[in-house]
């Protein structure tokens, strides 16, 4: 099987450059520099020109946007990690993967077809050694990955001089304090550090992954390069059909940023969707042969009780979370409590060998407005609170994930319930949807919701697309679904006061009442689109568009106001 | 000059009906009644069917989705309103149009082949008399468009008994009090009463109009139907190019909903895009004129002040409000102060001829998140204050309009000030946007600051559509525009609470848990965009959808579980 490249370029006007650490100078943190052109006045018959200062964005497309580097998905992307990671004398190597159905896939030669050529023996903590970022980070320790994110979080602070409380120091107590996640498989040396806590940067998820019903493996590899152009900072790869397995390693040795995963919808698949025929066994086999690949944050369903199957007939739409129905029905099947948490400390201790951090799924997230913050949603939060205490015990680093449908005036409520109970471990929400009668806009109902959410606190928002309750996004509805979020989480950051957040919109103000239109579209969350609209109705005079025409232009009547009062 | 009729069909799955008046039984509320498919359930053998109770909808369309109305673009359509007005003692009709400048225009010949053909004699307030709909309620009379709106506010409250606050009363009450309004120029009988106030739903406008670089009649008139059918609840034509005078007349003659303008765009057209020779007198013919064509409200910029302009070299982007700059450049030049603030009070008088409301435009409203919340935003809304109290003095309806581009943390503030300032006027916003640097996607970075503003207390927004900042838009980002407001209204509504506001959402929840495709799509804001995404994707099987396929769909496996739960 041979994967034609992935057709993302260089972003328009912008350059790839590298900061360089200072504790770790193995350290390079890619960026983004978007380059101004110099503002032109004519005044009487001087030309007055002023430069412009280039403006830093956060980058999560990696490689793919550097021109310097040759990309081949068949290849898989640089290991930029690895070397950071052999020069821990905490972990080991192992000579191969242990998953039995790891090895099993392996061994069938009728997969070659489909499978990543490349292999990559895995790594594991040392028998007691405490590996993760979350343990070395309570040791005092500032781990190259730590650093990474605290240049990445400041580029426009350090550039300009704003002062920013984000340093190295800061980085590793907020993860030491479970208030931040650094998600850092070693399995995954392709990522690039990236953290999540609500005194950074709001980040966001993109779901790919096919179902039964659609999409083949060079499908979903592309939507996971496509995310992370747009500005996807994690990818959740939420395949529930063929090739599971195959389709990850692709994905994982392509992907530039952290990846999540449900692992119970892989081990339902092993049981043919049978959900009485799942058992922990084959879970735990799962999580292990996951995490030998390289996923850095499973979503779990653990706080999805046997108890709390008898409330859903309160609901309208009982429960709407795929592993929560399926732990759910499981107990009731079986009689006994969810596996997941009755096993919670063994997927810890697991867990805890590869660092992969616990998303902790809320498997009984309201699904409708008429559901918000019920008393089992509420339920649910409360268990979800011991288990992060119990995950911190093992040093593994704890996402809480949150609702899903939720109307304005309740928002509040899930943010301070959870700081409170899940002792601010960062909150990792699904929109919420602030209506449910939008289908075909669904990421604009839940944009209105995460921007606010995101502002009170939440530290990492889930994308939702214009498909949502209809259908799998295409490449243009991931598009759509990251910019869509972009700005929800931008809106938010520039709420929250983030160190230099504002710069990007300063220059884009800039922009627009200098009429520089190539630096304006160049500083958009989406430069293609908004050069498109532009240039598809666009006449030859860029002094004014066509919103308005000549004698109707507000900036340039203003601008002529402007010189007038100079006077 | 001959107009196809505009293609716009009754909403799928639908029946319009008409709930009559009690005071006034000439009222005839139409309104959109979705119906619905029972609930069939399979137990053992059996087969349980429960009806589902029908769903009404606010409806803005007017008759064009009316099956038993023929409508003709050419003819206008039923001017409902016009024997309400005939019996009133109170207003008078007139001979002919009375500005010179509609005289001018109806004596050219060369303009019959784009002339709207039909004529209709203005009506205007009798000499000493007060007809403004808030001079009725103040002197305690509840007209038949007060009653119209009560009825049409509580449309589900009234079928499933819900209690409302919303009584003919109540309307009179907030519309005397200046909290709400009504728009009614007896000259446009063909609007459905409706109410704009912050105890009432939320309404949405949109604009329309060509510029010089753009657009005819035809395209524009389109655009008008266009958007009351996907649920504008008002219509500014912002039209600056050619024929503004007939365009205009083309689009109230066939417009359902209150119509607004801009009149200082028009009398620029007249002075031949020349601020500095704008005068009063042109201007004030101009009010004459847009009045008697039936314009219901009118944005005047007589706020931003020859002082103000002093201050706008502080912003990043000076002034973004057409109207603003031109008025505030006509002061500069002229050294003297505008004319809309110095002549305001002969402004209410000709308003309260014909019951057009003010709406107080923020001439030095924010165009960046740079400048928002700034010293000359503020002062100019004082002044607008002041204003407000004159116009009421006057029986004149005030509206007051707001920004803009203003971030999360600021929002806040431009509510709280504004209902103190102008006295509780309704609040007319523009988004606003919480950042600057998402063209191609302002419906969105605005909907998610409108959708707050609105449940702040802002009773009217206004919508952007994804061109924004870009170019005029088409058909299909008016239609993106509305959506993505309406979402934002009802996000509101459901968390002010309006009465029976989230009935639309709970039948939307009862029939996803359902897996009723048809009465979801019935049920979208946008049926069509729905029902195209499913339809696109979906298999044979209708008991789930692409997104999750047969073993992982949540709501199927949630079902099962209630099943055994109940056994």
């Amino acid at each position: 099987m041979k994967i034609e490249n992935i057709d993302v370029h260089s972003y328009p006007g912008s350059e790839k450059v590298y900061m360089q650490g200072k504790l770790h100078p193995e350290v390079k943190v890619g960026m983004r520099k978007v380059n101004l052109t110099p503002t032109v006045k004519i005044v009487g018959e001087e030309k007055l020109i002023r430069e412009n200062d280039p403006v830093y964005v956060y980058d999560t497309s990696g490689v793919y946007t550097d021109p310097a580097v040759k990309t081949d998905i068949n290849e898989g992307i640089p290991r930029i990690r690895e070397e950071w990671t052999a020069r821990r004398d905490d972990l080991e190597r192992l000579p191969g993967i242990t998953s039995d159905y790891g090895k099993a896939r392996e061994a069938d030669k009728s997969l070659d077809s489909i499978r990543f050529a490349r292999r990559h023996a895995p790594y594991r903590a040392k028998e007691g050694r405490a590996i993760t970022q979350m343990a070395l980070a309570r040791k005092g320790i500032i781990t190259p990955e730590m650093e990474y994110v605290a240049i990445r979080e400041n580029m426009n602070a350090e550039a300009l001089g704003i002062k920013s409380h984000i340093t190295p120091e800061f980085v590793r107590d907020e993860i030491a304090a479970g208030r931040a996640v650094l998600p850092a498989n070693p399995n995954h040396p392709e990522a690039e550090p990236m953290i999540i806590g609500r005194n950074f940067l709001v980040k966001l998820n993109t779901n790919i992954g096919n179902s039964a019903l659609s999409s083949g493996i060079e499908e979903e590899v592309g939507k996971a390069v496509w995310s992370c152009y747009w500005g996807g900072d994690t990818l959740m790869d939420l395949s529930t059909g063929d090739n599971i397995h195959e389709t990850r390693e692709w994905i994982i040795r392509n992907c530039p940023v952290p990846v999540g995963t449900v692992p119970v919808y892989q081990a339902l698949e092993k049981v043919k969707g049978k959900v009485e025929d799942l058992t922990w066994e084959i879970y735990r086999d799962t999580l292990i042969e996951q995490a030998e690949q390289g996923v850095d944050y499973f979503t779990i369903h653990a706080g999805a009780l046997r108890a709390h199957a008898d409330m859903i007939s309160e609901r309208l739409t009982g429960i709407v979370s795929r592993g929560g129905s399926i732990m759910t029905r499981w107990a009731v099947i079986h009689e006994c409590e969810n596996f997941l948490y009755t096993h919670f400390d063994e997927i810890c201790e697991i867990l805890a060998k590869y660092d992969v951090a616990v998303s902790l799924g809320d498997g009984l997230r309201p699904g409708s407005i008429h559901d918000a913050n019920d008393r089992s949603q509420f339920l649910e939060l409360d268990v979800l609170g011991e288990l992060t205490e119990i995950a911190w015990k093992h040093n593994v680093q704890v996402l809480i994930e949150g609702p899903g449908h939720v109307p304005m005036h309740k928002i509040r409520e899930n943010m301070d319930r959870q700081l409170e109970k899940c002792h601010e471990a960062p909150f990792y929400t699904l929109g919420p949807l602030t209506t449910d009668i939008a289908p075909g806009y669904d990421h604009i109902t839940s944009a209105i919701g995460a921007a606010q959410i995101a502002w009170m606190g939440t530290a990492m928002i889930c994308y939702v697309t214009p498909k949502e309750h209809l259908a799998l996004p295409n490449l243009e509805d991931v598009r759509n679904g990251v910019i869509t979020y972009k700005i929800a989480a931008h809106a938010a950051d520039i709420a929250k006061g983030h160190p230099g957040a504002q710069v990007r919109d300063d220059a884009m103000s800039r922009a627009r009442y200098d009429f520089r239109w190539k630096d304006q579209f160049n500083l958009s969350l989406d430069p293609a689109r908004a050069r498109q609209y532009y240039v598809e109705s666009h006449k030859d005079d860029d002094r004014f568009c066509t919103m308005c025409g000549p004698n109707f232009c507000a900036m340039r009547i203003s601008q002529k106001v402007s010189d007038e009062c100079a006077k």
